[in-house]
């Protein structure tokens, strides 16, 4: 591995599910001196946030911030919604649809794991949107969803250590039944505090800083257009990476906007590539979760990453998988790439 | 109330017990850019901030870093080592103690709420040191403590977010027969995690890299040094105080070298106080909580704080209770609290 003395993580390329780069002006942001979280202006601050997520979620009600990763705020949808021994369908699409049902059997909920199509008319649904959000299109007033739990270090572009949610007035009701004990994540003294602009518990302050900022640049580019960054992003990458021959794991018809899943070929070695690809380029990406462990990569296109930054990520993979013996053309991925962000794919 | 259009939150000198001021340092170092949680940056980072911690909780251990704020740290704490119908003796010294003793119930267990001292042999022992911890002495090994939870934005001098819970043997032995739900704040993924240098849920990367660069300081000052600078602070508060005729409500003999609260005279408004503090001397003090609201005042003394910010402190709380019609003299009172921090009180 080649070591380089002024190239360090901080400097990588980072093209992960998260956290994901996080904007200068939302990392000057996030330095500002603390505020009493009890001061009119921290109820002003979390009121104007509080504001900026309701357009995120497309609710007309009031998202909750939680000082917690995304696992917290999975937490906070079940317990607040359910009672032990209740039936829950878990639909799950990979590593983290298995922690959402882990977390309700957890607390004693009688999970059914199932591969197929939702869709059980009258029941609660609560969505793992945390990767999704703001990388793809949803609804939650309109699709009739009941909890919709986002993070913040996926799209919303700023670091680790908030987690959204956004409640149907069928999950409030709900609320008022579930027997799951909770305190932490009770949902119920969060919505009554927020009324004073306050947490019931003291926030992460610095990422309130860091959200409010990132919020407003969220408005800057609007939500229509944020969506069809993705879009372009995802068919980069997936555009590019065909021609490397590394072969998407999902078909185009269902391909999330916020992450590629990539199938390693045999003869490659996954964490070489990876090892390869950090030392000598640069270039920081994930590998599989789970029974994928080893036999995928996955490149991260969400939050604030460019085109620029996709072109960057496929040209130097090219260049490492050269390096490792593939007879690869980057160049040509490259061109790949650049057509599929313009459409012309 | 004056209006200063330079003048905002931000810029206020801060005396609560939390958020308490963040050194530049580590804003600077909050401010750096994103890495991999799952590379081997992080794990360098998580490792070095782990073996930071364990001095500062007095033991052998490796503390666990959990991304939320001290209730959540406080959860931890029970559901880890408890199950529903365990019997709790939960010694409350103010509102917060209130708290540890609500979680529980919350989670089933059958609490007992004391005023009397504590000592049960043979039970476990839960402490919350979140403001205590590095303001006043604590030896988590020493005194033979279970499960001792510290918070960030404390003595720590970090931005809110980040809780540490320390645990003895005993204490993962109890956690093997817990049956609390739980699953964010299960500790056992935590300490697996951490072997491999990593949190099981993504952490809260902006803090830790804060807590890294707050570690270095406290390692710098010497753990004595801080304890020390600790109780000159909280001398120089009650004597400054005293002259102001706010008289502490703890005794001298078990005063808080963290916060100090302060009975607010006869015939004075306790949010007028604050807000004339605030307002027209950039002061922010903290109110009371629970049936204390509007009798007291408490003044924060820990983290990064100076026997400098005390004198401003006491000499412009004078200034407001001048302005407010009170006979006081706040240079006496500025005299009196130099006088307590070189021990001539």
């Amino acid at each position: 591995m080649a070591s380089d003395p002024v190239q360090s993580a901080e400097d990588m390329i980072l093209l992960i599910p998260g956290p994901t780069p996080v904007p200068g002006r939302v990392l000057r942001a996030q330095s500002r001196r603390m505020i009493n979280h009890r001061c009119p202006a921290f109820h002003e601050l979390l009121q104007r946030v509080t504001a900026g997520l309701k357009p995120c979620f497309r609710t007309a009600g009031d998202p909750l911030l939680l000082t917690a990763s995304g696992t917290g705020g999975l937490e906070a949808a079940l317990v607040n919604t359910l009672s032990p021994g209740d039936r829950v369908l878990a639909v799950s699409t990979g590593a983290f649809g298995k922690r959402f049902a882990d977390i309700a059997a957890a607390y004693g909920a009688e999970v059914s794991r199932l591969d197929v199509e939702w869709g059980l008319p009258g029941a609660l649904v609560l969505v793992d949107a945390i990767s999704g959000l703001l990388a793809t299109a949803l609804e939650h007033d309109a699709w009739g969803l009941d909890v919709t739990v986002a993070g913040s270090q996926k799209a919303f572009m700023i670091p680790p250590g908030l987690s959204f949610v956004a409640m149907s007035d069928r999950a409030w009701e709900a609320s008022k039944r579930a027997r799951m004990p909770r305190f932490y994540f009770d949902l119920e003294p969060a919505r009554t505090s927020l009324a004073k602009g306050e947490n019931p518990w003291t926030p992460a302050v610095s990422l309130v800083y860091a959200l409010d900022e990132a919020l407003a640049m969220i408005a800057e580019e609007g939500h229509e257009a944020m969506l069809a960054r993705h879009l372009r992003l995802r068919d980069g990458v997936r555009a590019g990476c065909r021609v490397l021959g590394l072969e998407p794991l999902a078909a185009d018809s269902c391909a999330s906007p916020a992450v590629t899943a990539l199938r390693v070929p045999d003869g490659l070695d996954e964490p070489q590539v990876r090892a390869r690809l950090r030392g000598r380029y640069g270039v920081e990406i994930a590998g599989g979760q789970g029974h994928l462990k080893g036999k995928i990569v996955r490149i991260g296109h969400l939050g604030w990453v460019s085109e620029t930054n996709v072109l960057q990520g496929v040209a130097l993979l090219g260049q490492a998988l050269r390096d490792l013996g593939r007879p690869v053309d980057p160049a040509a991925a490259v061109a790949a790439a650049e057509a599929a962000t313009r459409g012309n794919a």
